[in-house]
């Protein structure tokens, strides 16, 4: 098992991938377009999932966010309720011990303004994962999205606020950022995912949880939640390392998780 | 695909899954003993396993519990989060929907004596999954189950109890039972797993949920609740109907939910 955990988008990754297959390697890939790389470049997913079949080894994109919390936890939890629902998955991570530079990567520490025009240029784009967790599990349920409507919002900060890290913000600086995807099927919002993360989460009422609903035209029937949620650093490399088994059980091709049995720890692999 | 929904007891189903497999179906058991019948009656558990092997089809024993709140859901969940940690799962339970013949089969309307004396000979044994669970994520995960200490308590009103379906309730009467079922693994607590049925649970402080904890030398480290729990009756008819695809899909055997991709309404049998 070949594991690739570089980078977020599938063209930034493919290349890898395909030297692995073609090196007779299952490949597991953190990169979030891989979870659902048919959404972003058919043609490319296609020829690699072709690849993967005539090598007889298995692909599959992984992580938490696209991997679990959105999408495998999801279909999960369906398979024991009444069908038909809507859904809303919401993702809040305290940002407090992330880096400076990943900081300011996802926006923090700018003005509204700014933030909307780096939104507006594309220099921020939020988490990468929404669309490909929204396909994956459209296609598991024989659902076809119409649209993706996206938002993506700065959290301002109404007073200078002091990071864990000494990240500055100062008031009217974007202590957080709040992102919201709605997808669309059949004209009606079907699914809604929605990411808040915060520089300063434990100076908040806010709290790390990650929180699935399931509505019936509108009405809340019944949620999930995890507390604390899932820890993005530490759950990803758990999700990765814990797929190894599932990954070499997998059918051959360019799998993903609505397919895979769960994944958990394997006595094969820390027995 | 062949659904065998009669009755809890492995002996009492292995004639009708011998049958069906013989006549080359597929075969999901809603039988509580059938989710982990290796440690039932391990050597017709292998029979059968070994005559599906033979027939190319595939057996799994599943439902909400076991089958989703106490295994599957345990497992993937395990996914995402550090390995190791003990687990605690409980299940509260609204009884005041179901008919007198049930209620009255699990113990409720007894005196606190009269319930105990009825556990030690037999006649209440509770909630027979729990052992079926345990096995089964001990199995998936390489642990060794030393022994499963088993507790079934009343819950006794202290004042008369009307429940919606009017059966009748006295003081001093059991209006609930309490399951606690504690597996060991090396010598310590590893597992325990809770059920609460309550014949009035509208009339307590209590609300009907599952939750799984994750407890690291038994401080709590995470939970996932789902509130409201899932039905008992209407979530085994959704993982019984949701699983038809994937024990189409599995590997031929005796397979269980660890080892299946998740339920969920398939596009194949909807759309």
């Amino acid at each position: 098992v070949v594991i690739i955990a570089t980078t977020t988008r599938f063209a930034d990754v493919a290349a890898d991938i395909e030297a692995a297959v073609v090196a007779g390697s299952n490949v597991l890939v953190s990169a979030e377009e891989c979870a659902y790389p048919f959404a972003i470049d058919e043609e490319l997913a296609n020829r690699l999932d072709a690849l993967a079949v005539a090598r007889d080894v298995s692909i599959c994109g992984c992580g938490v966010n696209p991997g679990f919390v959105f999408d495998a936890l999801v279909l999960t939890v369906l398979g024991a309720t009444d069908s038909g629902c809507e859904i809303a998955v919401s993702r809040t991570v305290d940002l407090s011990d992330f880096g400076h530079s990943v900081l300011r990567r996802i926006g923090i520490g700018l003005g509204a303004d700014q933030f909307r025009a780096a939104v507006q240029n594309g220099d921020i784009f939020g988490h990468a994962g929404f669309p490909q967790s929204m396909h994956l599990v459209a296609f598991a349920l024989g659902l076809n999205i119409d649209t993706i409507d996206k938002q993506l919002e700065p959290i301002v900060a109404d007073a200078p606020v002091q990071t864990r890290s000494k990240f500055p913000i100062a008031c009217g600086q974007s202590v957080g950022v709040e992102q919201i995807y709605t997808a669309y099927v059949n004209g009606k919002a079907w699914f809604r995912c929605r990411f808040l993360g915060h520089a300063a989460l434990n100076q908040t009422k806010l709290a790390a949880l990650d929180r699935i609903e399931l509505c019936r035209e509108g009405v809340l029937e019944r949620f999930v939640e995890i507390r604390p949620g899932i820890n993005p650093q530490m759950g990803s490399q758990n999700m990765i390392a814990n797929s190894i088994e599932r990954i070499i059980a997998a059918r051959s091709g360019w799998v993903n998780v609505a397919s895979l049995m769960p994944a958990y720890p394997s006595p094969t692999l820390c027995g």
